[in-house]
């Protein structure tokens, strides 16, 4: 059995639930958020600091990995887990997120993608069995079926072909996937319309997979046109399964996906934020770079017990980042990876106490944003 | 008392010594190689990482630090050691070398040096009592006095006058250190000229600084050169001062240099090395950028204990450097601190054994280079 999920206890008050989940590489408790480590590692971040942040399950691309430095390289160093010396879960996506992402770089078939490298230009196609024969040699403990993602706004015809064609290419993927040490998750596409949603998950569902992804949210639409979605789509997925909302990673709206019944979340925007200065704390985000903490000699955060936050001043690492020092935008990344994990573990906690919707009302009013 | 030396042991058959030095943020085992940190941070690496490798004293830039954040900041923060995090002992530079360096963009004087920012232009004025300020500022453990570097090469007449320039400003700035828990070293200059390196340190002897730094040398001249420079200085400089030679830190430098009875050293060369992906190794240099590294899953170097080459191999942290990953940076300037870490303890460890010279060759005639 690739992956074992129970879900340990389920809300009254809304979908939220509490649950396990069982991989090789170890157990991972849900809701979880993974932090992305797109080209094998998280960027900044040793494994030992990921570890120590309660990391306990991390994303990696193969549409990276695959032009740099080669699945077949990484299955040489005995896989992901080994290459990267991070021994525990690991989930990769598919690629086709980040083919479609290319844009003109792209032309889709029914066959597959072909595409050209954003590193040289060389060209490459990608199909549902080519995907799945890189994520089997790069190792990961979850792997995703390659999809078409559909653009926002997109119409009707154009969202409903895709949806389909996605659908037909997880089939493909299924038959393709031969490691029995892996768990394979459909991805739920069809955009904005939720009947296309419905379809798509019903689809997926009648093949049976371990988990499911729900692509193709956040990428531009209005957060509460996705709740809306969630709403309507969770409900039909199955309870026994983990639903795993893909690309989705700041506060409200990994409290208020919990809420709709999601298990697990990925997102660069912690670590990529954290890259530019921004700071996330449960006063809001705040920009350590501009000059009001120059000379602010407290911590990114007040209270946070980060290595980050228990050792340097916000004045300091102003300092680090404005210089282009490394050390600046690893002590950011830290803490921002804390603060998403430690909003996880009290999102949890908040299930378990029946309190989410409180701890939604009192995160809020301090960080601010929508509800 | 500022600072404490001590020599434990001396060489009989080199003028290799071992000592120690005791400061106010603890003590030193000499010869000791420091780390640079020019911009109050080692490059890419966190203090308990320093720690771990058994570093005991960094060096930091006053040029650097005057200009960004500012040493009024920092005094503000509570000095350098509590403003980086670093609670061990920190020498700061006076400033001169790096304005020297500045080259078209400085105009010295009897009474300083004007120079521009080479980060955004603007005009500033360094005198040997204002670079004595930003280092008690600052506030490290030992400072330097404000010294002209003259270039290589440089005629006789040049380099005597500048010679004459350097004792006058270290009178100065002599006179202008007022703080009792730093000690504040004078520099002798001199340039390739044996007697005006003997009147330098004969000039600087008579003022009476707790140690000397050697300025000047390892500015292009041939190694041999160097040598020969410091076979003839050290012997007339006073056996109970620490001796520190400025801006060196290759393997058969600190070698070769410790032989001719050197104490301390810094340089930029193995954190600089390693930002390129040139790593240190008992075989001699090797960057782990190209290609036959590619599939090399052994570590950086055989048989190396420290953090890099216990987890990753040279195929991931090329993977790493060539995609521009923070991480591949960490690791190898961490494999190279340790590096040097160990090979100073080596170094010391021949000397209280009597075996400097037989571990010079052996180490030689596996690393390659000079004797």
């Amino acid at each position: 059995m690739a992956l074992k999920f129970e879900v340990t206890k389920e809300s009254e008050k809304t979908r939220a639930r509490l649950g396990t989940l069982e991989t090789k590489h170890g157990y991972i408790e849900t809701p979880v958020f993974m932090p992305v480590g797109t080209q094998a590692t998280v960027k900044t971040m040793a494994p030992h600091e990921l570890e120590q942040l309660g990391v306990e399950i991390v994303l990696s691309n193969t549409y990276h990995l695959y032009l740099r430095p080669g699945s077949d390289l990484v299955a040489e160093a005995g896989g992901l887990h080994s290459f990267m010396n991070w021994n525990h879960p690991i989930l990769t996506d598919s690629g086709g997120f980040q083919v479609f992402s290319l844009g003109k770089l792209r032309t889709i078939t029914e066959e597959g993608v072909e595409f050209r490298s954003h590193l040289d230009g060389s060209k490459h196609f990608i199909s549902p069995e080519k995907s799945i024969q890189i994520q089997m040699e790069l190792g990961a403990d979850i792997i995703m079926a390659f999809d078409e993602c559909a653009p926002y706004p997109a119409d009707y015809e154009y969202v409903k072909e895709s949806k389909d064609l996605t659908t037909r290419w997880a089939e493909r993927c299924k038959a393709a996937h031969t490691r029995t040490d892996q768990a394979l998750f459909g991805i739920v596409q069809g955009g904005m319309y939720k009947d296309l949603r419905r379809e798509s998950a019903r689809e997926l569902m009648d093949m049976g997979f371990p988990g499911y992804g729900i692509g193709g949210l956040s990428v531009g639409e209005p957060k509460e046109l996705m709740y809306d979605i969630l709403e309507d789509l969770v409900p039909i997925m199955p309870k026994e399964k983990p639903r795993y909302l893909m690309g989705v990673g700041s506060p409200d709206c990994l409290i208020e996906g919990v809420i709709r019944g999601i298990d697990m979340f990925d997102c660069v925007w912690p670590t990529r934020l954290a890259r530019h200065g921004m700071v996330i704390t449960r006063q809001g985000n705040i920009s350590v770079r501009n000059l009001p903490y120059a000379r602010d000699y407290g911590p990114l955060e007040e209270g946070c017990s980060c290595y980050a936050c228990q050792n340097f001043s916000r004045a300091y690492i102003r300092h680090l980042i404005k210089a282009n020092e490394v050390l600046g935008i690893r002590l950011t990344t830290i803490h921002n990876i804390a603060f998403l994990m430690r909003l996880m573990k009290d999102i949890r906690s908040a299930i378990a106490s029946e309190r989410l919707l409180e701890f939604r009302d009192e995160f809020f009013s301090e960080y601010g944003g929508k509800k």
